[in-house]
């Protein structure tokens, strides 16, 4: 595992989901509010917690903030707070600096004073969110290009127990499935019998129509 | 396009994003706030807008609230108004209700009383960006399984121009590329004669262990 | 006396009220409230007292609330923290959990997520007044039924010196006078020859409408 | 139905269900309060309502409230409106004022200004549910006097299809079952052969320590 | 000098004139004030110096708050606070209680609950400042009784170097000079002989009018 | 009458007063204050009121300020809105501006800048109010000079029935009896044969000392 | 005179000062500010005024903001506003954005999302009143470069009478005196008969310490 | 450099640079803030620092104000505090109090009560701002009289090249130059024959017209 340090700076919601998951994942990380009760709560869950005003410069200097590789600027509501400090930490010559931003102004901002990263959780959270219910059966995606898409589509009754040959997704709809996870197990790239049963999730590749056709003709 | 009808209360953030993203989709969305300038801003963007306090029961019956098929509640801040807004559409008899939670507490009570889903889009999203921090090259992700992962992988200068077969992946790390998205097209079901280059994405498949050795092994 | 324990998260009017009685009827009470000086004030009070936000999982557990047998709910005007205390206690496996509800929808939750009695202390007394306010020689009264109430009914001038045969309230009036509360002593079962002076207490058992007919024959 | 006319200042919690209690008992009410929505919302419950400052001399003389044969005063928790109302009304000859207390000392002065009655209703409503916590049969009660109590008492498993002869309270414990509301009906003054089953509910008259000790004996 | 105990409770401007005053008039005097700041203000200024809350019965106890002859209760602007204070001293055995009051509704409770003596301090001081804006020969006056005033009035220049019998104010106007105050000495009960020279101030005794047209016919 | 016009700025508990009492003396008076309920309460009571802010030179030149012979600035609590309302008043060019201070430093300030009478309210109140406090039998009083003090002496019981030469004040305590205010009339100049009665208001002219020594002899 | 049209967004005391001296030479300008009550004070003394909120895109274009020569942004104390306003400016087109800043943290996040020109009014006037004040001979100054500065003098006692030729300011102190101004005019590059008096200002050019050895010099 | 002692009250962006600046031009200066924050921030670049009130007299007798030769109270936005503050520094016998007014007529207050020199620093600097964005070449510039001004112009490309004979200033325009400044040094006095050439810095001498016609005609 690399050791590349992290600071997080800003433990709402969004800052104290990635530091912790940065932990689970084998990092070191460093946790700053300006909070202390929010402080106190992750002050087990991080491997260190400062309760401290990030855009204190004094503050940044003294905890040595150049030395850590990634600092996430995820401060909750105050766009002033997360400009000034994004800037400090970019003069102070931390190397990446990754920034949530509240509005595609703030976003600007962010990337004109040299920010690496913005972030937009809830407005890509959003959008997850509204595919996933216009859709019943796909579980989750992740786009490829502005046209393709990988999905997970989980598979209906009306499909159950037909091979692939049978559903013959390339030449109905264009798409392909390249995986199914079946209870037991894993099947990569399946073969023209491999069956399908209801409750089996579906790995599948093609254009968002292609899909969302795909995706209507196996709902009851 | 199936006609289902939507409506969003709280159009924060997170609640206007599934509502436009709902209207990109195609259908029709009502969107609820009880801030007037936040309505306004968005009259344009979405079907229909009300400026109005969702915890006021009459206010529900009287835009027929039960005739939507789902009703997502992203309330911002207030768990409480979350909670009664909640309980409300549910016993007026709306088919599907989904909300989002603040805390795991939250989302305890909002299941016991009956919501079809209880999303955490800071959390998740938090997670996500946590993945792609660490794996300089892994792009985006889906959880196939507890065990298994989806992963778009950028590939690096150090395997460019190498095939498949010279990757051997399967053996190695013991994940599959099951597409290779080039600038031109994307190749499905890729064969062990087709060459990677630096700045394509290949779609893995395989445990973490298995992506996360393979991704290493990627980076100069 | 039974040594039920008893936890009172709190300390408003009604709570400290429940509290201060249950202490009069020789039980243990531990009071909770977030306001120390709340706290202060019921500390000679109350058996056991603890300021305290009742929402925080890691206080609860460490004052062991689960060996509580009963905890009553009765914070004041902050319906989140009611509704996440109150789920809190039944997860961490209290025993009873009662708890105060502003309004009807409040209830609703509180019920939906286990608790196991819900009281709405200022509703049922507006009742309660509104009851003696209409008839000034109503004392007090419980509903036996959703038909028969017990009623305390203070004997008027007009009755003064009659026996229970001259007033003969079954056969007039369709209610039974089952208990006469003399200044000396309480007649219990009263005869026909038992008479009846100004400022007796009658206890009344009957429809509300015969004891209705009863309170108007005998007001001056 | 005797027509006296109501009036209640504050339409909270308490306040609001007195008023809906007199409607209920058939009265006209005025109901006042400074709050225009809470107004609004009681308008149809109410025979009148007005939004106002109560503590506003020409409104209450504009309103002809000297003509009320009754006023409660239902402030919720501004003692000093409390008090200065319910002086107003006294001064403008309001025959018969009734005011909520929030404190054994607001309750003091309103009785040296001249309250003809001061409510303390959570206390009140504290003291009730406390008894009901500690003797779990125990449903609803009286005070009869400082001495006696009417208790309404469930039947439980233990005593079940015993007669009144058998139980043989009067001797056992010192108290006397006056009533039994069986399913069907009650059986007022019931005779020694009556025999009770789990899940009547049994009237109870006798001292205290009488009631305690008969509701332990029959607790499994 | 008698040893008259005093106390005054609350030292804004007025409280703590009264308490200064009082202390120039060599009487012990206990300031109690809310505010920490105010008291230190005050510290060498008083006898005595308490900052607490004097609606707070214990404390009130503990400082032997009976003992005190007289309690001047100078609440500034917390209506609620200054009725419960001054019904605490009354209950708690305080032999005078004199309290300052904002309106007339304010003043009458104040009666009610017992305080031997009320006070407006502004209204008296601005109906003081009136008279003397609208006479401004008159530097200040006393009232007698309904009818009758002591006035001091200056010496214009139109007066003099008259004598008493020159000005014959008994028959001109009906009112009395019964001294005079000269730079160097007062002529007390003047003759009429002594002569009024501009500046000296003459203290007159009559009825209003009598006093106002003297007043007026002395004005060049 | 004379025809002089008045104008208050600020309707407070001072403010007020001044200007109904000038009302009441005959004289035409324009109240202003910037709360618009305070305006409307004074509406009946004053010629003319102006609900705006003083220190707004447009409003003030509109209304003709200038134009008034005495403007009385009453300002509750805002030393800022007090200086530069009475700087404006006097650059306008109104002939006399009254201001109240609240403190001697802010009264300095009133002074400098050209105010012609400075009024501290609560102050002299306070002092007022205290000399009647130590001295029972002092109505009220008016200080003739640094030396000399007329008093308002109740007549106890003590000297009940005595002549002016039994009680020969001027003798024993120095000072003079100039007027007797009896039930039935004032006496003015009182020989020595008059005589005194319980209940009979003295008129005392004399030093403090004088004064006091006789107060406390007829002191029972 | 060159029509080159400004607009300037925040009418506190410096953007209302900017604005002004605009119009006072002979440009066009529009005011801007979200507070109405300032829009309307100002509405006769600018050209055109608009009360809104200038981090509103749609109201920046429908005034046309783009065909502004120069938009100066004065918002007075936040920070995230004139950051998001100013960039909002640039994308909208703006030619030349000059912008205040309130620390140097923000003028550099003002630098580099593209303002033209950032201002510290505060902190400059500050340097030059600093200035003056140790110099109270110093009635102004520019600095020309780092080492040369142009400054104002005025001539004291001490040298009135003494032509140029005396004062040898080259010789003695190293500066040189390039105009004087004396009451009826002003002499351009004045010859060493020249005469200085009392109350002439002297232009002088040198080095700072040049300048400060001869404004100490003529101190007496 | 003479030793003067400074205070300056008030450490906001103006009072924090005019200490800083007396500061580096060699002056012991007391910096006074009632905010700590501040105040610490300010500590180790002011001589002494002081967390107080500076409306305190007992705090300013006791740091001795006395004895500073000039105090400077540029407190921010409470001209309340500003006037008092400057009274008691006046009444305490300060020599020289400069006072930063944020309105004519707060200025006119300070005047009045004494105040040795009364500055605008937003007003001063919005003007000279005005001045250099209407006039591009105009870097800066000082008012020598009502007519007559210094200014700095930057030499453009159009006169690069040119003798001060080709430009001919005086014949052309009415004003002189009087010094250029080159980037190797600085030209005083500069002769017919002296160059100019693009980036020059000319100091100018005239009347506001003939710099205004000046700097335009240099205008490419």
């Amino acid at each position: 595992m690399r050791e590349t340090q992290f600071a997080v700076i800003g433990l709402g919601r969004f800052g104290s989901s990635v530091a912790q998951e940065l932990v689970q994942l084998g990092h070191e990380v460093l946790g700053i509010d300006r909070n202390e009760s929010v402080v106190n709560d992750m002050s087990e869950l991080l491997t260190h917690v400062v309760a401290a005003d990030a855009s204190d410069e004094d503050m940044l200097r003294s905890i040595g903030i150049r030395n850590f590789h990634c600092v996430v600027v995820a401060i909750g509501d105050d766009i002033q707070a997360s400009i000034l400090t994004a800037l400090l930490l970019i003069e102070l010559g931390v190397e990446k600096v990754v920034a949530k931003a509240l509005s595609p102004l703030h976003g600007k901002v962010l990337q004109k004073i040299g920010v690496n990263r913005v972030i937009y959780p809830e407005r890509d959270m959003g959008v997850r969110v509204a595919n996933q219910l216009v859709s019943p059966n796909l579980l989750d995606y992740i786009e490829l290009s502005e046209q393709y898409t990988i999905a997970e589509l989980s598979a209906t009754r009306r499909i159950s127990g037909r091979t692939l040959k049978d559903l013959d997704t390339r030449a109905r709809h264009g798409c392909s499935i390249v995986a199914i996870n079946k209870k037991q197990d894993v099947i990569i790239a399946p073969t023209a019998e491999d069956v399908v049963e209801e409750g089996d999730v579906m790995v599948v590749i093609g254009t968002n129509p292609q899909i969302n056709e795909f995706e209507e003709a196996i709902t009851p």
